[in-house]
C-alpha cells in the first residue's frame, strides 16, 4: 500500500518542518497558512494531512518524544543499568536549546490533552514506554549492585518522572533552573538509590 | 480610595465564581458570555473588570496559589522545620478533587505564560515565594537536627519544586499517580534529607 506509506511519510516531513515554529510562536499565534508556508506547501494543502492545528500539535508532541528516544538510544548504546537510566533521564531533561523548544511543545500539548481524551491517551502511552524502560534499567542496576535501596521501583520511577516533567516547566519559567542545577537534582535522585 | 478597593474585591469575587468552570471546560471552550453568566453578571459586564479571558486565567492562577497558601498556613499553624515543609508540599500536591481542578488551571496558565512575559513573571513570583518559605523551613529543620544532608538547600528545593510541578501533570494524565503514590515519593524525598 504505497499510498498510505507515502501519506505517513509526508505527515512526518510536515511536522519536522513546522514543530519548531509552533514551539517558538505558540499554536494559537500561528495560522494553518503560516504552517503550510513553513513546510513549503501551498495554502490549503496541509488539510489533506492534518484536519486542524491540534492534530499537528499531537504529531509535534509525538515527534519530540521520538526524537528524545532516538537520542537516548544513541547515547546509551551498549550501556545498561544505572548508567543507561541516567542517560535516558538526561535526554528527557531540557538541558539545551533544542530540548527547551521540545518542552514548549510538550506544555502546549498538555493544555490541549486536558480536554481531549485521545491526546491524553498519547501522553499515557509515552509515559508507559518510559516507565517500562526505567523498570528494565532498574532491574539491571539491582543485579549490578548499583541500586540497593529498599524503596520499590515503582516509587523510584514515580519520583523520577515527576521531577523530569517538572523540569520541563521550571527550566522554561525559572531562570535559575540551569542545566547544572537540573543535573545536581538528578545526581541526588540517583545517588539516593544506593544509600 | 474606596472605588479601587471595590474594583479589586469584585475581580476576586468574579474569579472565585468562574475559576472552576474554566478548569473543567478549558479556557478555549468557554466564552466571556458564559463566564459572565457563571458569575451572575449581565453579558458584557465582565469587560469592566477583565479585558479578556487571559486576564481571567491569570487571576484564576493567582487564586489557586492564594488558596494553596491559605490552606498551608492553616495546616502548618505553629509547626516549623521539616513538619512545616512537608505540610507545604502536601498542599501544593494535587491530592484531592479540588487540587486536581487547581492543577488544570495551572497547566492552562503555563501554556499561555510561554508567550506572555507578564504571566511568566507571575509564575516566577509564585515560585520565589515558595522557595523562600522552603529555605526558612529547611534552616529550622537543620537547627532541629531533622535535616542533616550535605546536599545544599538550593538543590533540595530544586528537587522538591520539580517533583511538585511534575505531580500537577502526572496526577492528571497518569491514572496510577494516586495520592498514595504521590505521598510515597514525597516521603522518599524528605527521608533523603536525614540519611
Amino acid at each position: 500500500m504505497p499510498k498510505i506509506v507515502d501519506h505517513d511519510a509526508r505527515r512526518r516531513e510536515i511536522v519536522e518542518a513546522v514543530w519548531a515554529l509552533i514551539a517558538r510562536r505558540g499554536l494559537d499565534a500561528v495560522t494553518m497558512r503560516e504552517l503550510a508556508a513553513e513546510a513549503g506547501y501551498a495554502n490549503g494543502a496541509l488539510s489533506g494531512y492534518f484536519r486542524n492545528k491540534d492534530e499537528i500539535l499531537q504529531s509535534a508532541f509525538q515527534h519530540a518524544f521520538d526524537a528524545t528516544n532516538v537520542r537516548a538510544r544513541r547515547a546509551i548504546g551498549e550501556q545498561r543499568g544505572l548508567a543507561a537510566l541516567r542517560l535516558l533521564c538526561r535526554e528527557i531533561m531540557p538541558l539545551d536549546e533544542l530540548r527547551l523548544l521540545e518542552a514548549r511543545v510538550v506544555i502546549a500539548f498538555w493544555d490541549r490533552a486536558l480536554h481531549d481524551a485521545r491526546m491524553a491517551a498519547v501522553h499515557e502511552a509515552v509515559m508507559t514506554t518510559w516507565r517500562a524502560q526505567m523498570h528494565g534499567y532498574l532491574q539491571e542496576a539491582r543485579l549490578d549492585g548499583d541500586v540497593t535501596t529498599a524503596t520499590p521501583d515503582d516509587t523510584v520511577i514515580d519520583g523520577l518522572l515527576a521531577a523530569l516533567m517538572g523540569f520541563q516547566i521550571n527550566a522554561l519559567f525559572a531562570p535559575a533552573a540551569t542545566p547544572e542545577r537540573q543535573e545536581a537534582v538528578l545526581d541526588e535522585l540517583l545517588g539516593a538509590l544506593a544509600p
